[in-house]
């Protein structure tokens, strides 16, 4: 099986190739513009442990709204299912309606998963901890087994003096009151949040959590509980895509997440979890690279999950 | 095995039988409202052609949105994918922004399970059949295995007296040039298609086809390429239950589709097919009682997809 | 006086001139694309009776949107405030919004000048009318003092054949029940309504009412109250121009209506009434020739309500 | 005429008396929400320079969106009509739909009168001036004839620790490019010129500005050309009022402009300007007694603009 994955990724590589010129870096804050636009990394980790890899994979990279899934398993396992009063787990429709749904469902987001939603679980978070970046740093590098990773500060900072819409959104929480703590410290976390650098080796090991009902694999300790990681999946399958989430359940078929930093990360339940990285992006946000070499590899595999 | 599916739902009525007074029947159009309220059934068939069931799966009842999924099949098996350049595969956020998420984009349904998308196709039907009604009864009936399945005309024409809201959807997509046939002939198909009259194993055994890569069990015929199937299975999860698809994907975990007539089918790729009836329903417009018998049931089998 | 208003009008149509390949015709409806281009008239009746007119302004054209001004006099006239507890007297922002608005505010119309609007108002003149078409249109005649007034049959069928987005209006409108007699009766009166044909003379004579307190001038009669009159001015001050209220406002500084006809008609209170066509429309749909003409007499006169 | 208007006055005091206990203080900011609330003001300046007074007519009252108007004044006198660039003159409908159509214009505000409108006219001046706070006060102050006109720092500070829909408006204005200064200084500009105090004497003294072709009586230096104040007085009638604009023009029929702290202002071109205040609010946020007094005055004097 080891061996069959790896084939696999090594023409996966060879297919994708063509499509290394096509689509955009994201350039909405200069820190991400300046990034080399063509890479292009996968790393497949599967259940029993197994890693198989090729281009790219151990570089660092911007996760950006992949560390919305990291932000929420955190706050889940801390204060379980609680966070879903403050926060739905329904899809969002387009962007366009973000902030008229915001107002018609009183300050309530739509998922944890878009903007508006991953800063209510900041909030919450600041609440559960004593050093909030701190501990939301060391969980991340505890699920991916490096103690390396980081925040990429000029990044976060890049952020803060460009984020407008984000401000905007989190002030709009906080006049409906879903916003506890001080606007300026949720935006601080959410940003350094956004701003943490992983390789695809690191994504696929924090992930596997996620494939392996909340245990981590070769560790007897459950981080989460078995529903909080089917819940996890399944706002995943639903929300994780942007505009794209339909089309990402049918080419790819797995719950997944992707970031505008050009990484992707997705897992097939109680099989693996892969990631991929590639900074051109799709009109939608999503990287063409990694979209692409996720439908191919549940094509090979036969093992969507649908 | 089955025998063990068959002991899983006999337990699953025991446990759903407290929840029968919860939830009120659709009261919209006055045909349906005539309903006898405390109904349960539910009926699984396997992959292997097995059947299971318990209460009331032999009894009739309107399907109404789930019928939606009938209609793009067969105008899947039609014309293939090009009708997904008329209506698209995302969710639809809530049903309060439909209106205005036409408008923005132009007359393009978000995707074929809400009410307008289900027009444009009837539409597309219109253009492809002779008999649109007939044919598409002669579709549902095959699937089914029984012949004796029909329209409520009096449903049918209840829905046509009141549905002016639905009238308002046909008349906008038209004036996007969305709707090429006339408005009331694609009402009509609309409002029979829903008006079709099936027991819960007429439903199981027809959503068997999207559990077995688009071919019928016990049949050579492919009606779907294994490609469409996946489209209708990853449509149905993120779009098939109103403004409850994420509450769905997590609770139950399955590709499935639900109706205001108080009827939900599901299905678990390569697996069976099961669907339910109990027609009061939530306010989200799902069936109390078959919301718990689906999610006990994967529950029990230890078998979402997440 | 009556010179002055006359030497003011003959200087306006030569300054106007220069505009006349300004602006394009009016052409979501065949009939309505067919009219030469080129023309322009105006006629202004003063509060003692006295006419004065340039250019083609005894020629007929289609009043569109300024019907709606008269079905709302008549409906007023008929039951008095009563109307306003079915339509609004608020301006509605753009036309994008037009149906979110309907939603939110439950099958309100902002007020009886937009489309959604005149047909409830259309609907209520059902309710108090044996023949509405035949009364409506009387209603004119005698305000006009012209018993050849006439409903353009081609142009009501031309925008029945092509008028999808109208029904779609009437029909959401029915399903919030603020539409109580046939949708496709309510439609026909309002686009017989929008099909009437009249001249400058006809529009500036019949307007002269809104000037006088509701008296028609050399009649002892009070079609409206004083109330009533002040009312239809402020609706028409904040409401009459789509979505260039107050661009009229400021350049033109008097209540009025605007027709996709070409035709626009104002009135400065206790002074005069003023009609002036041009069938080329400038974006937002005015008269291009019509808006100048109007701001240059108000310039001319040094008349504006502010 | 000037005992003409006193003695109008004295009996609009007795008939509005009866409402003093209708409506609420707005009660948004805890500053505001202190205010005694059984108070009742009103002073009508005539262009020739007499004083009619009634009630608390010289007692100070926040001002709050009154201000908006002195702020559209002054960057008009500085910089002329660039500033309808970029922001619009047209209503806006129901404030529901601020954020969505602000999305949907491009960050360009409906009109200077509401919220984000005068946020943009605050950013201009900024441009504009080297004191900008200073500079407002000391052109409210030359307008009211009145030095002693001061910020109340305690509401300024109120409406900055509970502003977080200001806060968003702006964040949002600021992504669209619509705001080039820092968003916090714009937003401490705002919230100052909001917390401006006057009595209804000052109001009435500064107003008759707009009334008087934007000269101030008694003085020959024209602030305003005639132009400039048609577009003002045109602005207020048509948008002065959230969302009554509608039915101002209606039972007032005179241009104006109304403020949370209870305070409303309006003006009869050529003839007076008149305030009142009275802090009880109704639903739409504006005075109860206000509201009455001003239809009465016109009523009395027979002269609406209508």
């Amino acid at each position: 099986m080891s061996h069959h994955y790896q084939s696999i990724l090594d023409s996966i590589r060879n297919e994708v190739l063509p499509l290394q010129n096509d689509g955009a870096v994201a350039n909405y804050i200069p820190e991400l513009a300046t990034i080399s636009p063509n890479r292009f990394g996968m790393h497949l980790r599967s259940i029993e442990g197994h890693d198989h890899a090729v281009g790219n994979s151990n570089e660092n990279f911007s996760i950006q709204s992949i560390s919305k899934v990291f932000a929420l398993a955190l706050v889940v396992s801390l204060v379980g299912e609680k966070i879903f009063k403050r926060v739905g787990v329904e899809p969002s429709g387009s962007s366009f309606n973000s902030l008229v749904q915001l107002e018609y469902e009183r300050g309530i987001p739509r998922n944890p998963l878009i903007n508006a939603g991953a800063m209510v679980v900041c909030d919450m978070l600041i609440g559960q901890l004593k050093k909030p970046k701190n501990e939301m740093l060391d969980f991340v590098r505890m699920l991916a087994h490096n103690k390396k990773i980081m925040f990429n500060e000029r990044v976060a900072a890049s952020e803060k003096e460009f984020g407008f819409r984000n401000a905007a959104l989190a002030n709009f929480l906080k006049s409906f009151g879903n916003i506890q703590h001080d606007v300026d410290e949720v935006l601080d976390l959410y940003f350094h949040i956004c701003s943490i650098e992983m390789s695809c080796k690191d994504l696929a090991t924090a992930f596997l959590l996620f494939a392996n009902h909340g245990k981590h694999p070769g560790n007897d300790e459950a981080l989460l509980t078995k529903s909080q990681t089917k819940r996890l999946n399944a706002v995943m399958q639903t929300c994780g895509f942007y505009d794209e989430a339909g089309e990402f359940s049918f080419t790819v078929g797995l719950p997944g997440k992707s970031g505008v930093g050009g990484g992707i990360v997705a897992l097939h339940p109680h099989k693996y979890a892969v990631a991929t990285w590639s900074p051109r992006l799709n009109p939608k946000g999503n990287s063409v690279m990694g979209m692409k070499a996720l439908e191919l590899l549940t094509t090979k595999l036969g093992s969507s999950i649908f």
